[in-house]
């Protein structure tokens, strides 16, 4: 990029917030999947600044790649066409919570868990809990539609916005939606714009409907001899007209995995276990938990733990929260797929993984949010190995073709980003893609917007 | 329309399907709201013969308005522009219901309440109940994104599709989504076409979700002295965490007509009625029941009455349920609006709703989902009285304003259509009417699927 255009740019935000040092163009480089090679990075403060900074970008045809807190597990942050990094990290303020309507107004940078911990101080609950969610941030999870444990009763990050401030390839600043949680004057472009993966528009607020904090919750932790076992207790459980909070899916691979890292005590002889947490009035959660532990009785699971206060619960949830740490550290690079598939197809998916798995000679554990279907096969990989990394690759479009064939999806929450792009194809056919690409170029006609990602005729390969 | 052309739309669909006769086109010309007039009527039975009709439409450049069950209270389906009215009628099987997978795949014209009726049969449950669901059509309900009195706890039409098969202006078949609950795999098309009001495409197969049917249901009817009294019920009844399924208000104006004609015994002396409804596992609606019971004994109301089985239930909706009936038997015209406002500003919307209808000598009644601000004022018109239509636009021009200004609004369930073009602006600034027209122009470039609506420059006054 030239100095003089470098220079227009900074006038922008000021030189404090205008980076292009090698250092730390370095920093702003990566994502949690890949890493791109930007020009400048810019981080600034208000809409205006954004909006200024797309006029000028839109005017040159410069690369702008939005990143929130680069927590994207599919290379949605990645600048991998160089250009700016525009980071949000400095519009963080939480404008406004509004216990009368139910609802809170946030810019961008917001953490997740600081969204979370503000509103349930005033007895309200912000549902959607991503697991990066104490350092994600909420532009972040907007741009994902980003899910989370809690999404089989809540619903997705899509479910609870009410509307969107979003500034658009030429500098242009939308609002979308209202403050009223139903809304259907116009287009839906709140959800248009939610899941667009920085690729339509940067978003520089965001209004969420919040719902009242749940009083209490239980929690239950199941082992099992089989995969059907497992799986025959989520249809039993949903069948019996519960909803649980989260219903969790780990399999024996994973068990051991991490018990080999970490000796945690996690029953190593099991092939799954399930960690199924209700909440809601303290009646309800009673009778749903009472229920749950008389089917474990009657179909004799392995083993079978309650939560009945907030410690015991926090202890059951370790093996789950804290083993993909483990699993961090026993690999030099993990890539954790979230194909999602109709609940009935779980068992399918996840024998069909392993069989794969084994045939390719990939190190695979399992994963999952058991109650919406959507499973998390985690590979434990080494980027430096291009043999190794070809036959994943070969794998993961197998698995991907299976998961389509279930009725399923290439991605219930991580997005498609640089990662699912090769796959995209065995999901999207012609018209789906010419019609996503008619969209976009409706919107940002010079392909401005984080390009080289899913919607590119030719994908980008990334860096590591 | 040249003879030669129809003739080419009869090989599509044959001569039964293809009708042209006065009688018939008259037939097809309404919708709740207005009239046109239309060319031609096609009843296409499968998405091949949808896709043939539009392949030759557009060639043509001929207008096309996909009509349900013309149910539209805003004028969606009138085809303002002549040309052809796809009727979707003969389009009304339902080709799967999965109980293990929860999930249902139908026809556009399905009838609501049958879906409603097939799937709790199996024990689930298809939540949106827009006031015409005992007539109106799911393809219509999709692209209309329906609500209803439900929605309060279970969300709008939006909220349960999985997946949607469309056909493009141009005749080609896009499919969107999968039969998975989790899917951010692209751009979010089904909810672009959900609520797009036959614009952008025409549904020809909908994919919903489905939950497990509540166990109980318990019906509360209060009646209140002030508005404000009332108001306060709903801040409190949602402040304790209850989430009723329904809390539908009437005013004392729509108490007074309804008894007025139809002598039901409804309480007129009362400035609002509530009507709560609370579902679920019979613990949490007892206990639910029993807060509501409590807090209208503290706070004094008027009058409280509770339906403890399904008779006294319906006992206690007749008011709600058939006095619109009535009100359609007193007035040559009725437009119910959609106003739809934070619900701190209820009483803000009702009141000067109120003031401007006795500043401008129009009759109005108001109804309302009061849980989610969703008001329905109806106005009671004579259409043939061209003064009295004048005065009420502008009426209806100050009540959006202060709609907007509560941060709420147009339409909360009905949508823009006809009916609420000309108030668009309040609430859509030039950025977000570009952005919408910039992505119609995109899909259906000859502007062909249901022109003269909410995005056309100048839109169409109807017939009546």
């Amino acid at each position: 990029m030239k100095r003089s255009l470098i220079r227009r740019f900074r006038k922008i935000v000021g030189p404090e917030r205008c980076l292009h040092s090698p250092e730390d163009l370095y920093a702003y480089s990566h994502d949690c999947y890949a890493r791109g090679n930007p020009e400048l990075v810019l981080l600034p403060r208000t809409r205006e600044e954004v909006s200024s900074i797309l006029k000028l970008a839109h005017k040159e045809g410069i690369p702008v790649t939005p990143r929130g807190a680069a927590t994207s597990l599919s290379g949605m942050t990645t600048p991998v066409r160089g250009g700016i990094v525009l980071a949000m990290n400095q519009m963080n303020r939480i404008l406004e919570v509004s216990t009368e309507d139910r609802l809170a107004v946030v810019e961008p940078g917001v953490v997740t868990l600081r969204l979370h911990q503000t509103v349930e101080s005033v007895g309200l609950f912000y549902p959607p809990d991503p697991a990066s969610y104490s350092i994600s941030f909420i532009g972040g999870n907007v741009a994902t539609n980003a899910g989370g444990p809690r999404c089989l009763k809540y619903g997705v990050t899509r479910d609870y916005l009410l509307g969107l401030e979003v500034v658009l390839a030429d500098g242009e600043v939308l609002r979308t939606g209202s403050r009223a949680v139903k809304d259907v004057t116009g287009y839906d472009l709140t959800r248009l714009m939610c899941g667009s993966e920085g690729t339509l528009g940067v978003i520089t607020q965001v209004t969420v409907r919040l719902i009242p904090k749940p009083e209490t919750k239980r929690t239950i932790l199941t082992t099992y001899r089989t995969l059907e076992e497992a799986s025959e207790m989520v249809s039993r459980i949903i069948g019996a007209g519960i909803l649980p909070t989260t219903l969790e899916f780990m399999d024996q691979a994973y068990l051991r995995t991490v018990e080999e890292i970490m000796h945690l005590g996690l029953p190593t002889e099991a092939a799954a276990m399930l960690l199924i947490e209700v909440d809601g009035f303290e009646e309800t959660v009673e009778r749903q938990a009472r229920i749950v532990e008389d089917f474990c009785r009657r179909f004799h699971v392995l083993d079978v733990a309650v939560g009945r206060d907030p410690e015991e619960s926090d202890r059951l949830w370790i093996g789950r929260r804290i083993g993909t740490v483990g699993l961090m550290r026993s690999s030099k690079f993990m890539i954790s797929h979230d194909a999602t598939v109709p609940t009935s197809q779980i068992p399918r998916l996840v024998t069909e993984t392993h069989r794969l798995a084994a045939e390719y000679g990939i190190k695979l554990v399992i994963l999952g949010h058991a109650g919406d279907g959507n499973m998390h096969p985690i590979f434990l990989l080494d980027p430096d190995n291009e043999e190794e990394m070809a036959r994943f690759h070969r794998l993961s479009r197998e698995m991907f073709r299976i998961t389509v064939e279930c009725g399923g999806t290439l991605s219930g929450e991580h997005g498609i980003g640089l990662e699912k792009r090769p796959f995209l194809n065995l999901q999207v056919d012609a018209v789906g893609m010419r019609t996503m690409r008619a969209i976009k170029k409706a919107l940002d006609p010079k392909g401005i917007l984080n390009p080289g990602k899913f919607l590119d005729e030719e994908p980008t390969s990334p860096g590591r």
